[in-house]
């Protein structure tokens, strides 16, 4: 698999780090960018991660055979249609959004008659800080890319779609889109509302100042994602509210079983509470740590 | 400064990321290590921690000019008055239990007229794995230690245990007792809680393979403290139980303002929540990674 030109709609840290990856693999010839902002797609250009600003969507997939859409996910619609118009009959066409469900029902009404060639996907990497400047070949590496096809989605390209997210270094797994967006609220939107919720709560004391210089490299990990961003994260949770609001009833649940036993000061509990906990997380075989 | 005799009572990762760490400042010419456990003594021994293994609290603390006691918070009470009665009359004997107010309490019980020489530490480090396997001379570099001396303590005890931790690399501050109990609970009790309840949420559910098999570096960094161990968070939320219920409170209230904003789907409540932790949050200047 050699893609003759990837067309990538918003140079940020994804979109960035998709180009670069590929570039790495050999796997294209040609990166034509386009970003909203005149500055990201000239960094992006300036950086080498594309090797050509666009200046319109239309321009940029333009005889394309892969098209990259890596917005936030409320500007993805509108993107979508874009592309539709200016997109060769063959060219595959994949998102990098968090939630899949609105985005399937989205890329629907956008793409009309082409959404056969669209394959949802979910590139489960990240840092808390965005922007091109950012971006870097290895941010895929040994980690999960999810693709949610649909009934729709011509088989080629979804095959198409796998070699490409192996090709960028992750391992790729399938399934619907609303079992993503169940486990993914599990695993990363609700742990994000909680973080920033833990920070807020200590925002909002009088000594803010004081607490906050005494934490320590445990704080530093558990809120390390309280820092990303608001509009990225504002689009998750609206686009993911249902599976969001459902994982937040079971952490409550088990939050207050935590409470009662401290209330109590029921040792034996609270220990198990604690080890169920430890246990799991022990035996989670962990992403490996980035080099 | 410089110590003859270093007795450590308790010889796991703190106290023996303590003995390496005054090795290394050339601080101590011997120490003389306890642990309940024959085994862990003799690891630490095999390990180069501990210069000798004491068969006894007594005979560990025999001359000893400084005590480290890093045992767990349940423990302690008993071992002070180990050391109380083996003790020379000048030692400066200090512990390093995450929890403050209830440690002086016990102290103030079991060493009775020595309670001046007693100056509580907690230097904030550590990792989640324990065991002295893991200990290492730099665990406390560029980390807080919270001395909480009481108005009994021997202010030149309090200068002495200043210049240690200072010389094993932490960044010493003098609070209350009371005032480190509050930021702890609320920088790192309640985190920990938070994050067992969070794993504990994800174990309940039938989907709980899949669910953290797609879990990412967030995830991973997020739920870090929850494989912490048991026995040793126990002891600190029964002996802290009050602040960590009292920060908890203010945490559900946290999370109850992200409820309501997401059930309303009011984006800019949502996006205020975000943008006020995700603001402190990149302010906030991190401890530096461990290299």
């Amino acid at each position: 698999m050699r893609f003759k030109k990837l067309a990538l709609i918003g140079c940020g840290l994804i979109g960035g780090s998709f180009a670069l990856a590929l570039k790495r693999a050999n796997a294209v010839d040609h990166v034509s960018g386009f970003s909203a902002s005149v500055k990201s797609r000239e960094k992006a250009l300036s950086l080498h991660v594309i090797d050509e600003a666009a200046a319109s969507i239309q321009e940029a997939v333009k005889d394309a055979d892969l098209v990259l859409v890596a917005v936030p996910v409320n500007a993805m619609e509108a993107c979508l249609s874009s592309i539709r118009e200016g997109m060769t009959l063959n060219a595959l066409v994949m998102d990098v959004g968090s939630t899949k469900s609105q985005i399937t029902l989205s890329a629907q009404r956008a793409m009309k008659e082409r959404f056969n060639c669209f394959v949802p996907a979910h590139p489960i990497a990240g840092k808390e800080r965005h922007g091109v400047e950012h971006a870097e070949a290895n941010l895929f590496d040994h980690h999960n890319t999810i693709l949610t096809p649909s009934d729709q989605s011509d088989p080629e390209k979804i095959e198409l779609a796998v070699q490409a997210w192996t090709a960028v270094g992750s391992t790729v797994s399938i399934m619907t889109p609303n079992e993503h967006d169940q486990a993914l609220a599990a695993v990363s939107h609700l742990p994000h509302l909680i973080a920033f919720a833990a920070v807020n709560a200590i925002a909002a004391q009088d000594k803010r100042d004081l607490i906050l210089s005494l934490a320590g490299p445990g704080f530093r990990d558990f809120s390390r994602i309280a820092a990303s961003a608001p509009s990225v994260w504002l689009d998750i949770f609206l686009s993911n509210q249902t599976e969001v609001l459902n994982q937040l009833a079971l952490f409550k649940g088990a939050i207050a079983d935590f409470e009662s036993a401290m209330i109590s000061k029921d040792s034996q509990a609270i220990e198990h509470l604690i080890e169920t906990a430890s246990d799991i997380k022990k035996n989670w075989s962990p992403i490996p740590p980035k080099s």
